[in-house]
């Protein structure tokens, strides 16, 4: 199936924001077995909208727009696709008592605005918005598929995943699968090394993708079904593995904080972080997975230095030196003694973008998993910088409760 | 000038990246007084490509394509353009002479792949890569442009604005000039109708775009020049400003923990946080501003329950009671007491997936500003729920700030 991606919005073609959905659609519609071969943005006008319509029609099977739905817009892409279509817009009864109910549950007002977005053009159906008002809108007509979504992000990936998705796959019939194994702590050199044949497969591949201080390896199958396309992902998958070892840290969604979370839970161990460059990040990472105050004791972010010395406890002497993996060592000591934890985690260093040694950092740790700590050069502006030392020190806890085990 | 950006690569239509140079150009030929009305995407497939140019050429007078230049790529661009255009691809004896040398400096080898990048369609000039081998390139006839650009974001960039960005405004001769107000504490329909006659205007434009607990709104204005743009935003966006008073923390990439931190530093004043639901995330964002050292004194994340009790001397019967405001303030309280700052703020509530009151939060601040709690009812997803409660910590602490002026 040949697919096309309608971005609608005025915003995009001013630049005003960057088309993200576009690239997920992308990857799903791929992932669904619809090749992308169109992608294409248009303004909040009719004449261009339908000029789009038309061409998408004339050359795509699956056409996806987004953006240009709910009451603030007029609902002009569902107005517009009618018109294409030449249908009626038509009042869907059941999707305007499931407005109406969602407004009076909210204390919201229901007015001639709301019921607009009950319309849909004859013969296509509203899809329900998980996450926000505007129903989505779904077309189908022998192999031709138009569908609608709204232009939020949250709201648009959560709808074309509970109705969308599923339904393309079946029809197309092609299945791709990929599973995402997720590498922290080996460069991408030694990786392409220790790869290489499996990086010359055909079906499955294997792809490096570099994110912030981690590689993303994607393992993805082509086949007719999943589970003949999950049977030629596993023997790879568990080969990378194999010669990954503990560099491979989860798979899919899995971030360096959950797998971290899980590995503490499963051991019974607490931890506590003590941060002054990272400001936070550490802990904030961690609590992000669900169910981390079974092992997050909680975190001192001693920003100001004197606040190293009157909240951790740490030697005058060492904070007076200046920024040093013996200081990391005592804020990761102190952290866990104060907090009562298994574990302490700690960061110092420089963020910049004024002053000397930008980017120099320490990372440690010290109790359960032994005392470590490790210097880091982190590079880009002063965020990305933070969140190199955040993962940094999340790397070094993750490499010690593998080493224990 | 209308305008048409077209960007090339297979790496686009997989959804493997993102395309920022799209939203970059788009913002930049706008400001250079080109609307541009299409963005389309292809893969580097010679017929598609040739059918995205003739159709670009239909209905626009400038043309900017990205991607699809270069060795690897064949110059795919280059050469399907020279085909639409009926010119044959000719030598660039001085962009020769460049290469070879470029090439020689670094002691790589030159060949027959890297002659290909100084060939160019008759009546085209090539435009030189600040930043990487592959030359762009300029074709000009009427009123039509057609302009090729490397698809390395810096790459592109830096030949956009050298080469490409001044020539366009000086055949434009139309300025765009935009200032973005950032607004917090004021719902979107309280502002529409405060704004309703400015959101009316039609140059300057005034115009909102949610954000997460936000609104960015954007007065745009088109002139003959910079200084005539400027001139038609000023007022607009001071009567936006008297209207709005406080709501409006900054402008353009100003952050609300920015505006906090610049007025926390102008009234000498410092901050400590206390958070349970977010984290760490609040002090996370107060210390992303640089020079946060000289007013944050730090935080206490207090995430497993009865750290509440141990870091912060809150009385052990609030925190049995679960979350509320009062608990928030005494956490608020505690925290400015404990790292002797003049402003304590705090955070507590329900992040979720998992219990009941998912989202119910309560932010407090204590100190200098005065003392204040308030409930909120967070929506999204679990890092939604925990960035929300973080801005709303931010917004109560921002509009002390700024009360008490």
């Amino acid at each position: 199936m040949r697919g096309e991606i309608l971005s609608v919005g005025t915003e995009l073609l001013l630049g005003q924001i960057t088309n993200t959905n576009a690239r997920y659609l992308a990857e799903r519609l791929a992932a669904a077995g619809v090749f992308v071969y169109h992608q294409v943005t248009v303004g909040d006008n009719r004449e261009r909208l339908r000029a789009a319509y038309q061409l998408a029609l004339s050359r795509a099977d699956v056409i996806v727009a987004t953006g240009g739905l709910g009451p603030t817009y007029d609902d002009l892409t569902k107005e517009v696709l009618a018109e294409v279509l030449g249908q009626p817009l038509v009042q869907d009864d059941l999707a305007l008592k499931t407005l109406e109910d969602l407004f009076g549950a909210k204390g919201l007002a229901f007015g001639d605005v709301q019921r607009k977005q009950a319309m849909r053009p004859a013969g296509a159906e509203l899809l329900p918005n998980p996450r926000g008002t505007a129903p989505g809108v779904l077309w189908q007509a022998g192999e031709h598929w138009v569908v609608l979504l709204p232009g939020p992000p949250h709201e648009m990936r959560a709808m074309f995943e509970a109705s969308v998705f599923p339904r393309l796959r079946a029809a197309s019939g092609e299945h791709l699968v990929s599973t995402s194994l997720r590498v922290v702590g080996i460069g991408e050199g030694a990786l392409q090394e220790r790869l290489e044949d499996l990086m010359a497969l055909e079906n499955p591949t294997v792809a490096p993708y570099a994110k912030l201080a981690e590689v993303e390896l994607r393992v993805s199958a082509r086949a007719e079904s999943d589970a003949a396309a999950e049977a030629l992902i596993g023997p790879v998958a568990l080969e990378v593995r194999r010669r990954l070892g503990y560099h491979v840290y989860g798979e899919g969604a899995t971030q360096l904080h959950d797998a971290c979370g899980e590995a503490l839970h499963a051991r019974g161990l607490t931890v506590a972080t003590a941060e002054s460059v990272t400001g936070g990040l550490v802990a904030e990472r961690l609590t992000r997975t669900p169910g981390a105050s079974a092992y997050v004791r909680g975190a001192c972010v001693v920003y100001a230095l004197q606040e190293k010395e009157r909240q951790l406890d740490v030697d005058p002497r060492k904070v007076g030196d200046g920024v040093s993996g013996e200081l990391a060592l005592d804020m990761a000591r102190s952290v866990r003694a104060r907090l009562a934890a298994d574990v302490g985690i700690a960061t110092c260093g420089f963020a910049g973008p004024e002053g000397r040694e930008v980017g120099l950092a320490y990372v440690a740790i010290a109790g359960a998993l032994g005392e470590k700590s490790r210097e880091l050069h982190a590079h880009g502006d002063r965020q990305e910088i933070r969140e190199r030392i955040a993962q940094a020190a999340l790397t070094l806890l993750w490499e010690r409760l593998r080493r224990k085990e």
